[in-house]
């Protein structure tokens, strides 16, 4: 399994609000060095860096504005003389009020998010490029040719929409890499998003689009972020209309439950017979996590690996979160060596 | 002039996210000490407390769910065991997020509320009852005939919508007394905000009704809070079309353009006929405003009083913002006393 990744997300890091108190992110730079520690350790394959980028590749499916605001956010925010270490917004376009974008950067970071568990620092935008890019890399292998491909992607992208940032992430890889996937010539690329909470913004992406299905399972937004997107009767608009499926998952679920609704999606997505599979591979669903409430251990990353490897389409791994950092690396092992049969 | 006050305000103070920084609010239990002693010294007449009140007298303009909400917010905190002082949401429902309320405390302080500026403490709702009681109260002096009452209101109240907190407000206490004055037979109640920040929360209240008209001058959206509402296009909806007036200027405003405006909206109100005025009184556009960006000076208040009384209307003054705090009172004082015309 060839493997992309850059280590140019090792200076971002950044501030979070968290049970009213604000903290060092949880989506911390070491999450990178213990995946890349387990993951060399397993023998998987080939390491090789993304391919050189520019901004074309992420307004693909971002809005130009919104990257230009994600590139420049932090410059703004010292420019302007803020002593914290972070840009964030403070107020939000809810419901019932307008969606018209205001002048004002402190305005314009909360027009541009969805949440406070996330901010945009000095380096933020280099490791945000840097991991679409693997993502997008990992996509023109996969399309060469490759079984599969692991884009080791920090920090994630699945809670990005194509103008809002929230949840650890700015530039939603997985939703990058599907669109490469398409622009190569596949006819319809599938999504299966596995990380605990709900890949918004990949649903939000494709929503309205039939040549990218979106399939996820996750904790209930009714008790888990992001809260307001991932419920069971989202199934798409327009074009879109019968490929987005989600599975949202009670507090407390374990291997039986979650399997359960593993058959659910691949017997979904078999249906609408995908060229090509991207997993948003979050392994926060792994019992000791941190911030999160479902049950699944090692073992059942390893055989979370090997089903999808049944599910027989060229597949692209990009890694999304997981936040019991120390256990992380051996968990992402698990499923990449399950889908191999290295293990 | 008649004054309404309580003091059951003093204990409550909560956390504000500014800046990508956790401080106490600027919005703080001295601003009703200042503006106390500056009425009194005034000499503008006298000082009674809220009548008894319960929650029907806010569900009037709130919803029932919301209000139980922010009643039990805190508590809620404290049974999860959470270690910050104040309650507070991290996630919102942004552009293209679903309205459906989610289960969770932390999810639900995002569903209830629009910004991270305002949070809900141990003392929050006896303060806001107490507020809201102040402003009711007030209203009913004035449906029995006084021409003019002062409700001293803390927290203000203008931010707060039918069910969301925000910009320090959670009870909207100008809506409340607008729609007893209208409870009592009053055909239409003019409502003129002179605060800094544009009185969303009340505009949404009324922005479908046609008895009750709303005016506002404030800073424009596009560079300050709310952001996210309050622009001039902003006209009524249905049978409130043509009921709402917003005059955004620009930072910098002074006392022409402020008195300007202010003979715009007074015009405009006098086309609309309403049988009594409620002033959302906010003293945040003084020069000095730590948080604002307008030029009035003290003087200038005198004279806002003097054109106020001039529009010959049963005026319920409702105190609003104003973060200048040693100045705050004698700037209140000063509307009130040109009101007056014991100035």
């Amino acid at each position: 399994m060839l493997i992309v990744r850059s280590d140019d997300d090792q200076d971002h890091h950044c501030l979070e609000l968290d049970s009213a108190e604000l903290i060092l992110s949880w989506e911390r730079p070491e999450r990178s060095r213990f995946v890349d520690i387990a993951t060399d350790a397993a023998g998987l394959g080939e390491v090789i860096p993304p391919l050189p980028f520019d901004r074309m590749l992420v307004e693909t499916v971002h809005e130009p504005a919104y990257v230009e605001f994600v590139e420049h956010a932090f410059s703004r925010w010292k420019d302007e003389g803020h002593a914290a270490s972070a840009a964030m917004g403070f107020g939000w376009p809810a419901r019932r009020m307008r969606n018209v974008r205001p002048d004002s950067l402190k305005a314009q970071l909360g027009y541009y998010s969805f949440a406070a568990d996330c901010s945009i620092a000095e380096h933020t935008w280099k490791a945000a490029m840097a991991s679409a890019a693997a993502a997008d890399t990992a996509a023109h292998h996969l399309a060469a040719g490759a079984r599969s491909v692991f884009a080791r992607c920090r920090p994630p992208g699945h809670h990005a929409t194509s103008d809002q940032f929230g949840g650890y992430c700015y530039l939603n890889n997985a939703a990058i890499a599907a669109q490469r996937l398409r622009s190569t010539g596949m006819n319809r690329v599938g999504i299966l998003d596995v990380d605990y909470h709900h890949g918004n913004g990949t649903q939000d992406i494709f929503y309205d689009r039939g040549d990218v299905a979106f399939c996820s399972i996750h904790a209930d937004p009714m008790v888990e972020f992001p809260y307001f997107l991932g419920h069971a009767d989202e199934t798409g608009r327009d074009q879109g209309l019968g490929t987005n499926l989600n599975l949202p998952l009670p507090h407390g679920t374990g291997a039986d439950t979650w399997f359960a609704a593993l058959k659910s999606a691949t017997d979904w997505l078999t249906g609408l017979a995908p060229d090509a599979l991207v997993v948003s591979l979050g392994v926060d669903t792994f019992m000791d996590d941190p911030i999160s409430q479902f049950r699944l251990v090692e073992e059942d990353f390893t055989e979370m690996g090997r089903r999808i490897a049944r599910f027989d389409r060229p597949t692209l791994f990009v890694m999304e979160g997981g936040y019991a950092t120390a256990q992380l690396g051996q968990n992402i092992a698990a499923v990449l060596t399950g889908f191999a049969g290295t293990s």
